[in-house]
């Protein structure tokens, strides 16, 4: 050990080099900084928690499930088979997880100037002890000690969520999902901290692959007749009840568009019943979905769900990957995003409601003080999500602040999402939200454009109260 | 007033925190602040300096005509009729004004960090006199002292135009107004300060509500015959004789899209016959009004007046609130623009000229760099004028300035416009335009990319001398 | 001499005000403001290094070519005629020089906060060595100096290659192009450091003027049966070979759009045989464009062309500029683009590949973070560009490196172009590009987001490496 690099992450890292304005960010983020963290958006395995067994290995752990990570690698040359990413046609890859890692340590110089390499460098300093820095030379030192490391007992994913000092942890599930492991959860009081989310996507997009069988399959689960309109929305709504009873308190939507319609009964019932056909043309099956988000806000002001809109990403841009490796390997590219024109039909059905929440997020930014602070500034039903995916990261959270605020302020805001599935990041994400939270906030206080007294006011609330009010659901909390 | 927290605007507010910068800042503003007002587009109400009553009270001043602050407190739940906002059905709405006034100073936290408390900020700290903040608690001690100072003789409108240092004001008025205020102002020596813009929307878009009935009072008021399209367009060049004569320099358009057209007489001749018919489709008037911004722009050229072009705008989006509460009622959301296709035939045909002045506008900053800046950098007749509503904010003009630049140069445009009803903002708003551009020219300085000197001319270029000499009567001023 | 005011370009120009930035800036640019420029794509003129004249005046070498220089004096009413732009019906312009460069030194004004105007000091301080500034009063002095030095030995071409210390300057040249100069420059050494790059848009491109005639002559060239689709394609392959002979690492397209397709071979003769009739709609043209792209990436896949897409330009927007004096006046207008859909038929088809080379650019900078970062980010074949023509600035240069970097990383870009015909620009623009990423790199630094080791890696790699492995022939370069 004593032969490598020293390395460590700084403690003023992502703060301003002003030495009044990184004054201010460290004052502002050590009131903040320890504060419970609430992760009401992501993708982490609720199966960890059920089973609370310890993770296998640094490779499997952090490489081969981030995304994040594997396409900086494939667009330098680096084969996914080589980093052990799993073909669909069963074709060999690379099963040893040293060389896996050691690929990745080789190759970390790539990450230069990206969120990867800081949440990675978060993992390995703060939370795996390291003080080396990770190269080709150091690999093996650093792949052994994390396993050893990952089968220690305060290493189990229960044990990481006190660690974690995570307060909820919102995971994602399909609108068919039984929710088994959730359901282990109930009675071990780790229910209160990790819940579900009811993500509908399977069963409201006629183009989302097998449609037909997935409406068969919410009929048997839910005993609805999912062959009328009436039935298949009754279905849904026995669905979002079951995962209510899991903890849920929001939904998400990730549709191409952010489109909506306002149909009538008879328009609905005809345009069901043809996308049921799977005779559909790609403009109704659109409609459909676009009808679809507006009767889930319906439903969400019954229910009282909060709604999350993930729309404008063209999935699985990259042919060969898809057919090769399936879905979420990287080739998911974002679009032009629209919401004036297209969310006109939701909201002026339920936009001026005070009792239902919308939050949008988008993935281009030119949207953002175009159309969204400017919508989220006016209508009650909604709120901004977070910087988002891409653009999770200091520069993203920057301009997202920089763009929104002086139109949509800081309370049309929800806090921070970390969108992850990677458990051992989360620490790291939610820090660089603070960091960055607490910077610009202190540019604002040294400009004399808030009061210090404000900022930490606000501190806190982009910290935590936000994100904490945000996702309740909304007919509980009042 | 012992009791409530003190409270001021700093002297140093929206300069950079960075002591080199805000030193030159300083000398940049200190040689500009106190230049006089000219303010050539805006939304005062001309009857104020007609009439040269005093204004009423604190809430029916500052908070029941400003869409910017009751848009923000509708968003966070606060009803409209809870604001005094009046219903079109005459239904019950707050009459008790200081109610309104507290329920606003409640809120006044949701407002951190948009230019509406900065703007509101000044008021209240430099042109009231207040030391101390405005809370719920302190609401009641602002209300009484406000409308105490609003009754007294110095804060009757034309003792303010004065105190405020304002050099000329543009009003906006419609193409059929009889501009009876601006002609009670002949005479006054007012007349010079206060002048009138030719705003024709509502008789050149077929859209607009009351086409037919429009073109019937056009005619009425002009004595020209406005079934044909010849006598229809000398009436219009009747009203643009009309309102220059009642100090007009300059006309604005605020058409949907910035789309023009250049169609030959006899297509002229049939699409107005059409429209004027009142059965044509949404592409025929969209036809129209492109039309129109070419015969306008012919018509500048031939009487000299400033042409100047809002486009982007997606109005009444909320149809309940339109429904209830009528038109500017904070739902008007920006949407995606597009002038490099659309000006093309306005352009070909006018572009070239050195004798017209056509000034855009755009609430898509998309545009900045890639299409405005490279269009003001080339065409003669082109200018661009100052970041717009939603923009116009520290952040907004900070984009403007670092987008546009570079590609069109400072002396393609055109100083600032306030753009505002809001009568007492408008030292607040003048004083953001110079503290930002002083501190954008600081930043420029520091990092040798222009001259010291070369600074302190364009501070005062960009403070007054571009407003002055943009609006100028391009027929007059040469 | 003495009477004009001093003038000098600072060595700390475009480091950020803050010391502890600049100090690292600095420190990093040291490290590599002597490196060679490697210049692979631009526009001088190759006949400059054939035959080594002097170039003959100030005006004629540094405004005349310029459409940066001139656009912007006619943008604010200086006629095209006067600064000596050749109309092409032959009528009068300016041809006393002196009067050109007066004119533009009167002006010189507008450039204030411009790149052209921070390259034309670089020029007039650092490689003519004058100490005053350039006004109306010192044009004569300016003028008469550059002559003078314009006419010495250590100023003709190739001694200037030398002086600045130019390593490789790629020309580009159309695709029926007889490189004559090129060829006279084999065996003198020069041919190693000048070379041409392969621009087909001629013979690609259905809408480009005189297509019929351009493909009689591509198969007179090459012998090759020009009327059938093999045919034609063989007669491009003959021409890129051709022009690899001539030192030719890669080819440019500057198609309207970024459209590619892939049709089958049948539909490819059969749009082909349209085209070549002549009797095409647009639309068939766009296709036909779109194709080509497709079948030029397969060409550079066999014979290891490094392909760049420069897309997105509406071309000669002034027709009036456009009848009077022609193409590339300063009349092309960035429009909105669009990679995603766009580039997915060639992305599926060849975008996995490690052995291709394709390298996008944009005038749209909202596709930076939206679009091409992500692609860059995935796609082997893929990498972006520097920041282009309009966006060849330090603002533009800062906004592509915070937009993209987070996404894409560094080793996804190329370093730099200069992509001029202004060659005494050559050394000013390299130094901007340099200066502003030590400056991006330093507050990197600063902020704790990179090591300071990795920094001065990167200003190596940025200034120098990437630009010379970049634009290796990928066949050769392995």
């Amino acid at each position: 050990m004593a032969n490598f690099a020293p390395y460590s992450i700084h403690e003023d890292r992502l703060f301003s080099a002003d030495s009044k304005l990184r004054s201010i960010s460290r004052d502002l983020y050590a009131s903040i900084k320890d504060l419970p963290i609430v992760s009401p958006h992501g993708h982490t395995d609720p199966r960890w928690f059920a089973e609370n067994n310890n993770f296998s290995n640094a490779a499997e752990l952090l490489i081969i499930p981030d995304h994040y990570v594997f396409r900086m690698l494939y667009s330098q040359g680096v084969s996914l088979e080589s980093l052990g990413i799993k073909r669909l046609d069963g074709g060999a890859v690379e099963s040893d997880y040293r060389k896996i890692w050691r690929c990745f340590a080789k190759h970390y110089y790539l990450f230069h100037g990206t969120p990867s390499r800081m949440w990675m460098d978060h993992v390995l300093c703060s939370i795996f002890g390291f003080e080396v820095e990770l190269t080709e030379d150091s690999a093996d030192f650093f792949y052994d000690r994390i396993n050893e490391i990952l089968a220690s007992d305060e290493f189990k994913p229960r044990a990481l969520l006190e660690k974690f000092n995570i307060e909820l942890l919102a995971t994602t599930e399909g609108g068919l999902d039984d929710l088994k492991y959730h359901a282990q959860l109930k009675g071990t009081g780790i229910d209160k901290t990790v819940i579900t989310t009811f993500r509908p996507d399977d069963i409201v997009d006629p183009e989302s692959g097998n449609f037909a069988h997935n409406l068969t399959k919410l009929a048997d689960i839910t005993g609805q007749d999912c062959a009328s309109w009436q039935g298949y929305l009754a279905a849904i709504r026995d669905r979002r009840a079951f995962f209510r009873e899991h903890g849920a308190t929001a939904t998400d939507h990730g549709h191409a568009t952010a489109k909506t319609a306002d149909l009538t009964a008879s328009e609905c019932e005809r345009l069901f019943s043809q996308v049921r056909s799977g005779n559909f043309s790609k403009e109704q099956a659109e409609l459909f979905r676009a009808q679809m988000l507006t009767e889930l806000a319906g439903m969400s002001l019954q229910d009282g769900m909060v709604m999350q809109i993930h729309p404008g990403v063209y999935r699985n841009h990259n042919g060969q990957v898809l057919q090769n490796f399936g879905r979420d390997k990287g080739g998911d590219i974002p679009v032009q995003a629209e919401f004036v024109q297209n969310m006109a039909p939701l909201l002026n059905k339920y936009g001026n409601s005070t009792d239902l929440r919308i939050i949008l997020f988008t993935l281009d930014e030119t949207t953002y003080t175009r159309e969204l602070a400017p919508l989220a500034g006016h209508y009650p039903a909604l709120k901004l999500g977070p910087a988002w995916w891409f653009h999770d990261s200091p520069e993203g959270m920057l301009r997202y602040r920089h763009s929104i605020t002086e139109t949509a302020g800081f309370y049309n805001t929800v806090g921070f999402n970390d969108d992850t599935r990677a458990f051992l990041s989360i620490p790291a994400r939610h820090d660089v939200a603070r960091r960055i939270d607490c910077r610009f906030l202190a540019q604002m206080v040294a400009e004399h454009r808030i009061s210090e007294s404000a900022a930490f006011d606000l501190a806190h609330d982009l910290s935590y109260r936000l994100a904490k009010e945000a996702y309740q659901n909304t007919k509980t909390s009042k």
